[in-house]
């Protein structure tokens, strides 16, 4: 198996499209179709729905692992199940559950969600930075030995990610520029044959300008950007730090949750038909806005 | 029932007793005892006989999630009835899973690991704030509701703590004291009878200056203190912090995982019966040291 780096840039190249499709299952949003009583068979009847209609489709899914823990551990037992299903069918996980802790426990989680053969299979994991240096080398080390990505959080979409991420520091930088220091190391040393580095980073859609600035100073670094659509990001927000490479944009992926997977047409389905058709033109319209 | 400040702090005035007893399945570690070939059924066995054995004689234990989600989904179902097992025998619990994320992510964590209710059933959690103020919101929120705790991290046991949480801003002081500003108010709201609040922080005992700095800073916050033994701290450090009330510490908690649930003549133990003395004996002697 390749790096993860070199298997998300051949996947964004062969289908010309960085989306990247969250399943997030909010519960109170899930449409009506779906609904029933044990609300995990409800999320698994359409999470399991979705993945064939978004293979061949987009490069890569972002399940959020918030919403699956949710329910319990069979909602647990159900995304890893999901994950499975979903490398079967061609496409890449992220996994979002943003893990951060030091030594043995960073390395326990880094057991349980990098690589195809972990317990919560994943091509890559997000991990939150607030504990330094050495509590990302647990994480690092074993997504090399697995072949798997990380995405450490360096500047949220939400506007409270100022409150940390933009405190100036006394070097008259925002931290999440020290943050951006201190993974470089990683960064670089992940880097394969694709030219771009399997240690990547989050940063929000709605910060189009930081994207820009943060591909100079980091730029083999793999984006992966969430906040577009419902945070309110528009399509060249969101491709503010991507790359043209041969194909389209490259160089990271954007992320759509609700927008692709609950518009408004098909929580207004009345069969399966009609739902499968919605999603399929959803996803294919967020394709085109992000070409 | 009681808020959770309230409820720790009787806990802790009942057995003269500031231990919280860290439940970390470090699967190399396992008792020879205990070990067999379902690693999960392993986990089950010693965690399980764990819990009479801490009952009555420390306040709280604190499982670590990521040595849980290592074992893959079983490993959660199983967290899941540890924790129950655990407050039917009258133990507090504190989940320590280092949750964080944004809006409907962040209250979706809160659902799942948050109160007696919840899928995964705690008395507490920890949370990581880089994220800032607002996804700090749900997670208060959901604590207030189901008279739950918090402990956000500020200033970890580890050396790295230093990269980001002693980072000097602008205004020379460090991110970790921008970070204890931010939380103020969220403590300021849930402080209960006891006269300390449910919105606690995680500060090491590797650091007891700071922790007395802390203590100065935020008189009515419950602290919750990693790093006390295995990572060096004496018990005199691990106290820095903490404050005399009426029957002796309070104010907070000092965790040991290893040095109480995998003493070396536990380890050694050829029989059910010696380990369990061994344990009884490692307790008592840690709790001992922390009056």
């Amino acid at each position: 198996m390749t790096g993860f780096a070199a298997r998300l840039t051949d996947a964004i190249r062969a289908r010309n499209s960085v989306l990247c499709a969250g399943i997030d299952p909010h519960l109170d949003l899930l449409p009506p179709l779906f609904q029933q009583k044990n609300m995990t068979e409800a999320v698994r009847d359409w999470a399991f729905e979705l993945i064939p209609l978004l293979a061949g489709q987009v490069p890569v899914i972002k399940p959020q692992a918030a919403m699956f823990e949710r329910l319990g551990p069979s909602g647990m037992t159900m995304l890893a199940s999901l994950s499975q299903a979903a490398m079967a069918e061609g496409l890449m996980v992220i996994m979002d559950a943003k893990r951060g802790d030091i030594g043995s426990t960073a390395a326990a989680y880094a057991e349980a969600w990098l690589g195809h053969e972990a317990g919560f299979a994943s091509d890559a994991l997000t991990i939150n930075p607030y504990l330094g240096r050495d509590s990302l080398e647990p994480f690092a080390e074993k997504a090399q030995k697995s072949k798997a990505g990380l995405f450490t959080l360096l500047r949220t979409s939400n506007p409270g990610s100022a409150d940390i991420q933009m405190l100036q520091s006394i070097e008259k930088k925002p931290v999440f520029h020290h943050v951006a220091d201190m993974i470089r190391p990683f960064m670089e040393s992940m880097v394969d044959a694709s030219g771009f580095s399997s240690f990547g980073v989050v940063i929000g859609a709605t910060w189009p300008d930081e994207q820009a600035a943060l591909r100079k100073m980091l730029p083999e670094c793999l984006f992966l950007i969430p906040g577009f659509g419902a945070q309110g990001a528009s399509a060249s927000d969101a491709l503010a730090g991507l790359v043209k490479g041969p194909e389209g944009w490259e160089g990271g992926v954007v992320n759509s949750s609700r927008g692709l997977t609950m518009p408004a047409e098909a929580n207004e389905a009345r069969n399966l038909t009609d739902w499968r058709a919605a999603i399929r033109s959803a996803t294919s319209q967020t394709i085109q806005a992000l070409r």
